[in-house]
């Protein structure tokens, strides 16, 4: 029998494993320093949690777990005559697997609201399965990794989340672009162009600007049913640029300068520009909630502006999110260096979670990290350090059964010294060690023979240069010890400060 | 809709996820020192894969994933057509969730057997699922933690798994001892009453040993065809202590004396001085079996006699182990504070793990870490550093708009430090923010008003004693780094040391 797995799923080899856990370790300290908590929740739910949340499409994508036992005894007397498999289901299937993190979120600070507290910060990092139809780079089985705040409308969460991205995105060595919208500006549109009625379609639509062209959303807005000057004036907003206040007096600002407000807001000055001149738009108009959306990305902005900032935050008029449940800010990232892998990181805020399951008026914001995609950009720019791809530093190599032995010790010493490595498991040739030293692509071998056990000098060798030096191993473990200065213990992630306060 | 949870399963809330990762990284830390490296396979499996391997209770409790689309069309007739749940389930559902680490490892490492290097030594820790009745510390979704070695059979691994348990549990603070035995001995025993036919039994009865005590293992050896003379020479073999020799001369050892083997092998003495004892009694009879498995054991302590070890080894001749395809050593921890857990890891040599998927002669060793335990062992003697539960250090508190704003600059530099810190999330009442404070156990807070805007100068309260002081926040995070001696990261378990060699 030769063995395989199902379709669109992945075994993943060291390589990939290291990798991936870079990234999730990256992601997981800045979560941590921002004050975020893991919460876990289970692989298996209750499909009366699942079904109905992801739409007709998402339900026929849930992977169902059959019940154990005589499940057929239970069956729907009648959906079984039919050989109805849609009907059948609920009666032969009561649980299905986790299909996203946000509908087990919700059900989460449903269920343990009294063992919470609010602001509720949380992170989750976690495989959801969908049952898709397997194509290149989309897998039936992946990793989300969300990051949310429950209870709380504080406009500061959302300058806590574009800092989270940028420090992310920086710690990972992509150059990125964090876009920003409010969906109460797109509602500001519509009011600015009289068509509030046909705001989501309007919005859905808009998504896809980047897709299918400016011409493409035109034709589809004009068959929804919004007249041509609708669509002008739509495009009036959206094409605001920073350009329409180049002068020295912003219109907007009045007696407030373009130096001023460059002053102030420093690299944020043009969206600060592009927010002023699209609120003497929407003023015109009494678009009042186009204004409020406004306002709030001016406030966020004014929480950013005296941090330091390592990527560029950009206000993004046409960026719309297609899903609908997102009420206020809402957020999405791109690699400056495309690689055609699209948006890294998305998110926003929403104002009713949890009230399906009961718990209501629960306002929280969060963003999402792409896992797989920025896996594949840190490939593609070959941004992932060699050391995380190569935790074993020496291999030791006997040459005879007793110094097979005293190499073992050795070996003990390294390890107990916290570096990693490792012993040929017998004493063959030479040529059968080496040749192993290289498959595993270990940067330095230790050669032992009994001249190296009868003097404890032991001969290192290098693999890349074959540079050879002779020391003892408490001289080698000493030599490593003292070359990490203090210096890179600080720099490094992973130093812990946990006991000192 | 009140909101629920599949019996068996648990969400898992911050506090309980910080302690089981902090008994992971632990393990893994250890894992990847001693050259190990991580793989993971996907959570659905082949039904093909998983079916007839854990034998018939296990494929009742294999959870099955129903296929998607219309599932009745390829059913099959006759079975749906006779109700015949069991009949009907391979035309129904493909696809299973992985039910241990041990079949997906053995699939995984015939699969990819040509991008991997032997001897492969990885390691696996992911969840499985068993469709068990759930009950008080039994679920139907756990982790397990698995270490193996594949395609060697060098002694030399048995010494190394056993370091590895030594290690990663004096890392933890638990106090263990590490049982050895060999299935070879427990041949030899059987060869020693000439009761090698019924082995298998044998060691399934012996097996019970601690359970059901001595009286009820004869019993049920007399019940399985062994005579009475037979369980005498069994229980003269079992009851072989270390007091049969404390002569001058070690009766094995001839004019070896006790004094040379305590001198060459310390603390690892009584063990060799047991083995030596059985040697005798297998020699008389010519164990061969049973003199080859004592011999590996002796091979295994001579591998270790020279290197540090913190917790206890101790051979234990009644040791068996349920699971028949060992071959070799065997292996069980149990924490020396019994608090009735029963075994905190387990493992052992085995010849055969791929052939059932068609690679043949690898053999491999392995050991497991019973996560869910050894976490209700740290819990109950009170093992896990506060650290590990409380990774926020500050929380910001302000006073008015104009602080929170100022407030969030400085919680910014915090961050930007490596610091993990907070700020609530709007300047309301003192009272409210002290309160979430201490609700999320913050031990330090920073308060913030218009003086300390206007000075610079931050009021930093630590919550337990009161205690209130005075200072920057350049100079706080300056304390902050200073306060960790160079000492302090040489002893953290988080150094990172890949970029060294």
């Amino acid at each position: 029998m030769k063995p395989s797995i199902p379709k669109g799923t992945r075994d993943f080899l060291p390589g990939e494993v290291y990798k991936r856990q870079y990234i999730f370790d990256t992601i997981r300290s800045v979560f941590e320093i921002y004050g975020y908590q893991p919460i876990e929740t289970p692989v298996m739910e209750n499909l009366s949690t699942l079904t109905g949340k992801y739409g007709d499409e998402g339900d026929q994508l849930l992977f169902k777990i059959l019940n154990n036992g005589d499940y057929l005894s239970k069956a729907d007397q009648s959906a079984l005559q039919d050989k109805d498999s849609k009907k059948l289901v609920s009666s032969i299937a009561k649980k299905g697997l986790r299909y996203d993190l946000t509908v087990p979120f919700a059900r989460f600070v449903t269920m343990h609201q009294n063992d919470i507290s609010f602001p509720f910060k949380r992170y989750q990092i976690q495989q959801v399965w969908r049952g898709d139809r397997p194509q290149k780079g989309r897998y039936q089985e992946f990793y989300q990794c969300d990051v949310d705040v429950v209870g709380s409308d504080s406009l500061m969460y959302e300058a806590e989340l574009v800092k989270i991205y940028d420090e992310v995105f920086y710690k990972l060595g992509i150059k990125s672009t964090i876009k920003v919208n409010n969906r109460k500006v797109l509602f500001g549109i519509a009011e600015y162009c009289g068509c509030t009625e046909l705001f989501i379609p309007f919005t859905i639509i808009l998504d896809k600007l980047d897709k299918i062209g400016k011409e493409n959303v035109i034709d589809q807005l004009n068959e929804k049913g919004i007249d041509k000057q609708s669509v002008l004036n739509i495009f009036d907003c959206l094409d605001t640029t920073y350009n329409d206040c180049t002068d020295e007096h912003c219109e907007e600002c009045g007696d407030q300068d373009i130096e001023y407000v460059k002053r102030e807001f420093g690299d944020f000055a043009d969206e600060i520009c592009l927010i002023n001149c699209l609120l003497v738009k929407f003023r015109d108009k009494g678009c009042d909630t186009g204004i409020q959306g406004l306002n709030e990305i001016k406030e966020v902005i004014t929480y950013l502006k005296d941090t330091s900032f390592e990527g560029k935050l950009k206000f993004d008029i046409s960026l719309a999110r297609g899903l609908n449940y997102y009420t206020g800010c809402i957020f999405e990232v791109v690699s400056n260096n495309d690689i055609g892998v699209g948006s890294i990181g998305g998110g926003g805020r929403y104002d009713d979670l949890t009230s399906s399951f009961g718990l209501k008026g629960v306002s929280g914001v969060g963003v999402s990290f792409g896992a797989a995609r920025i896996y594949d950009v840190m490939e593609e720019l070959d941004l992932f350090p060699v050391s995380v791809q190569q935790k074993l530093k020496f291999l030791l190599i006997a040459f005879d059964e007793d110094s097979h032995t005293y190499a073992f010790t050795q070996l003990s010493k390294l390890r107990q010294a916290g570096i990693s490595a490792d012993l040929y498991p017998s004493p063959t040739k030479l040529k059968k060690q080496m040749k192993y030293a290289n498959a595993i692509g270990v940067p330095n071998v230790i050669l032992i023979g009994s001249d190296e056990v009868a003097s404890g000098v032991l001969t290192i060798r290098e693999m890349k240069s074959g540079d050879q030096s002779n020391k003892s191993i408490d001289e080698l473990i000493l030599d490593i010890q003292t070359t990490i200065s203090v210096n890179d213990l600080y720099n490094s992630q992973k130093i812990d400060e946990s006991d000192i306060y």
